[in-house]
């Protein structure tokens, strides 16, 4: 598997959305409303006191793309937060440990100490499996957090990984 | 002890921001930088997705202020996260336990199913007791999540409560 990561450009965002809207329609995995507008999508994703990055393979496509910003201000700066989405296409292949991990390089380049998921919906198997291979552990359950679209109520997990001090 | 609790109004800023301004200058609690002016102050205290609360003692002097709000959008949003502070000179009287109470009351009736805090730092004995008092459970710690001002990286505890259905 070969990619490669670029900051997000203003022209990157039709195909940034068309990865995110299928993720975000189906209602699965991202605390956002099924009918999210394109507009409140955008404003949503992009993180204007982080930064946007955008996944390619050897063809140009977009296999996947993320955020990552400090999870809280001030004081509690030091610890990230992060989302992806995997295009449909892309999936199964091995792009959302991989994208993990290089947002993670991301991240102690950046001085992060520590990188937290606020949400990963228990049920959402492929992406707590990535997640862990990825190195994140599983900080604290909160019962119930996320309304699934077919499931109903299930439990969410936070998880956290230390970053080690950048090389 | 006996307070009485309404929501915020335009009018209220100024004393409001008297109790703000002293809890996050110490930076020993808030995820905000201590130097934060009082415009931003503004903008991260008032939750125009949710609403801020503001507790009166008998003789009409504030003595504490929150805010409640969904801690996720869509799917996420049946979830609260709250935030306190009492006025410096109305600590110790156990104000903090009685307004978390009042507050969980309020969400109730909002119709939230849990009350979720994010970072309460834990070497902050009085509101970490508090929240327990008022039935909030730590669901998980965060390794050095809060750089405080004189004890240097201290862990951070989310804590929870579920929130029965208001009869």
């Amino acid at each position: 598997m070969t990619f490669t990561v670029s900051e997000q450009t203003d022209a990157d965002w039709p195909e940034v959305w068309r990865v995110l809207e299928p993720a975000f329609r189906a209602g699965e995995s991202y605390p956002l409303p099924l009918n999210v507008s394109e507009e409140d999508a955008k404003l949503y994703w992009i993180k204007r006191d982080g930064l946007n990055a955008v996944a390619r393979d050897q063809s140009g496509a977009v296999v996947g793309v993320y955020y990552l910003r400090p999870d809280q201000g001030g004081p509690g700066s030091h610890i990230c937060n992060a989302g992806y989405v995997i295009a449909e296409s892309a999936r199964g292949k091995g792009y959302a440990v991989e994208l993990c991990k290089q947002s993670q390089d991301q991240a102690r380049a950046m001085g992060f100490r520590g990188m937290k998921f606020n949400l990963v919906v228990s049920n959402n198997t492929a992406a707590v499996t990535a997640w862990k291979r990825a190195g994140m552990d599983i900080l604290g359950t909160v019962p119930g957090a996320f309304r699934h679209p077919v499931d109903g109520f299930v439990d969410a997990y936070i998880m956290y990984r230390a970053l080690e001090a950048a090389e």
